[in-house]
């Protein structure tokens, strides 16, 4: 299989759209998100119940598998699909977000970033083609240029240089990639400026990228203001190109970025409030912990099929929680999972039949996530 | 289903015997090693993953459970095989090793035993009437008998009493039951006095119970002397009823228990390593974490058929250890279960085929465990 992406169907609601992404190891329907398995592993989650779910394409991350096993080790056994036995898609991120919120000590030159680990202080450099390198070794079906993410707010200027700057190392990240079996997506940046967000898609367009990235986003902003910048940018990205919106996953998110023209989607977000006890449920959030659970033998969702919902019921875990088990968060993470999955379904099934925007105020107005 | 159990055959070798044990919800091929379930769940594991495994006897803690969650709320839920979904048979233990080795400031008297919650400091009383009402309310297939289980070593005399107090208390346990879909094991105490364990097994073997726990033992005491203690137990016990070996659960004692007569076992030993990375197999124990595994791409043990083993390598198991990640804990407890239950297949090969002694030779042979 190669790579390649074609719009089946296009909403005329809104600018979302169905599509078919085609990687080296799987099609997949789109929009879609993806899991985020950051050290190599979806967390409390097996491949099997990944794969039972449903999903096709997962995530990983190239700061923490670089630094823990390392690249030497992930390349050696064959590429991160086969060291953590996936056998489906995968996309990898350049690092260029945790370079900036994880690592320690982090000095930005046109050459790359020089940072310290977070994990044992040690010193690193990563430069467009350094990252290319680590990401041709991690052998993902799709990796991510390295560019650079500021925080929010950011001032004009500095967002300004940083964008054109990533635009450079844009260049360079298609220059030095050379994996067959592997495309780039460049990333969209630009902070929350109309004028860099516009300038930032347009150059990536013209650099002709297999699929974007829009970055930098979900970093603290106001959400409205992230779908603002979303209204300005999608339309300058190439019709025929997917188009992910990068590190946002919750529900209401989903239905507004499909809207607005997204295709992919990943964030840590609903496996990450699952292991805290936060189940997403189509009537709200169920914050597990909560007493109010202790007599309830209901499921956790009463209008899901997830083998937690129909298994297990909210007392049994809550006292997982309590107890602190293991198996809390795993069942709750697998529910999170399958319930983002099903929000998934139902969006598509609102683009294919022109029913997007009731389903969508159905939804907010029945479980305002 | 109602309650039996049948010898099925003994083997020429030794007094290990293949015996087929009915409970209310399962027909268990003995002897067995039941998984642990502390708190109402085997930590790292779910009910599916045991059942792929083989497993149709787990184990619950009352002295857990009657804290966390409480009584009620099992009870309320229908019971502790419906409260955690587990569909096969279930023991649980009295509590007796538990006031005594977990909880604060216990204090006992001819009624009972006074103790202080290990979690919150509350105070309760266990008497043989109430752990028998606890354990009807959580309705496993199997209760224990309310024993004193004393330290190693203990003085002749404490432990003479103790076990008379055992005895009385067994008598009570009777008296107080009375629930028809459920049977209760009386306890042989004596510490490792063999006046005291032939006095205890006669004594109990004449209150009729349907089957036998054998406590007190694998608490410090030197295996050769716990093995002993069987010798001298064991035979004073009725050939038609299941003896159970309480706590014990390594490798090693699974053969030298069953060659003394054992039954069952139950231990939580493999779990509990497993989540600290230490993984039983064929060729000797795996410490996940050596460094010496970091570019080991081969299974964790070359010979187990499991599904860590047949689809993970030793160095993705020590990524997810030195990251900590939870499915690291997940996979080694799946291989330690699966690979404990291939033991005992081994060993009733053995006993079946008069191959016992040999395989047993072979076994400890090859894997020091």
């Amino acid at each position: 299989m190669g790579f390649s992406f074609t719009v089946k169907h296009a909403s005329q609601e809104n600018r979302g759209r169905i599509g078919l992404l085609e990687t080296f190891h799987s099609r997949i329907e789109t929009p879609v998100f993806m899991p985020v398995g950051t050290q190599g592993t979806v967390k409390a989650m097996t491949v099997d119940d990944l794969r039972a779910i449903g999903f096709q394409l997962i995530l990983g991350n190239t700061y923490h598998l670089y630094l823990r096993p390392g690249l030497d080790i992930v390349s050696e056994a064959g590429g991160l699909r086969r060291f953590a036995n996936w056998p489906e898609s995968l996309l990898t991120d350049s690092g260029g977000f945790q370079v900036f919120s994880l690592a320690k000590l982090n000095k930005v030159t046109e050459q790359g970033v020089n940072f310290r680990s977070h994990i044992d202080g040690s010193s690193h450099l990563f430069t467009p083609e350094r990252v290319m390198e680590i990401e041709m070794g991690l052998g993902a079906d799709i990796a991510m240029a390295f560019d650079i993410c500021l925080p929010y707010p950011s001032n004009f200027q500095v967002a300004k240089e940083a964008m054109e700057r990533t635009h450079r190392w844009a260049e360079r990240c298609l220059k030095a990639h050379h994996r067959p079996d592997q495309v780039v997506f460049g990333i969209v940046q630009g902070v929350t400026y109309r004028e860099l967000r516009e300038e930032s898609a347009r150059t990536l367009a013209s650099l002709g990228f297999p699929g974007y990235g829009i970055g930098g986003l979900s970093v603290g902003e106001p959400k409205p203001l992230m779908y603002e910048m979303l209204d300005y940018t999608v339309p300058l990205l190439p019709e025929e190109k997917p188009r992910y919106l990068m590190g946002v996953g919750s529900p209401d998110a989903l239905w507004e970025g499909v809207a607005r023209g997204i295709d992919m989607f990943d964030c840590v977000f609903p496996t990450r409030i699952a292991r805290n006890g936060t189940a997403l449920t189509s009537l709200g959030r169920v914050i597990v912990r909560d007493a109010r659970y202790a007599r309830d033998f209901s499921p956790l969702d009463p209008n899901c099929q997830c083998k937690t919902c129909t298994e297990y019921t909210r007392a049994y875990l809550r006292h997982l929680f309590k107890a602190g088990e293991i198996l809390g968060a795993h069942l709750v993470t697998y529910h999170n999972l399958y319930f983002l999955k099903q929000v998934m379904e139902e969006i598509k099934l609102g683009l294919r039949t022109g029913t997007f925007e009731e389903r969508k105020a159905e939804f907010f107005a029945r479980c305002a996530n």
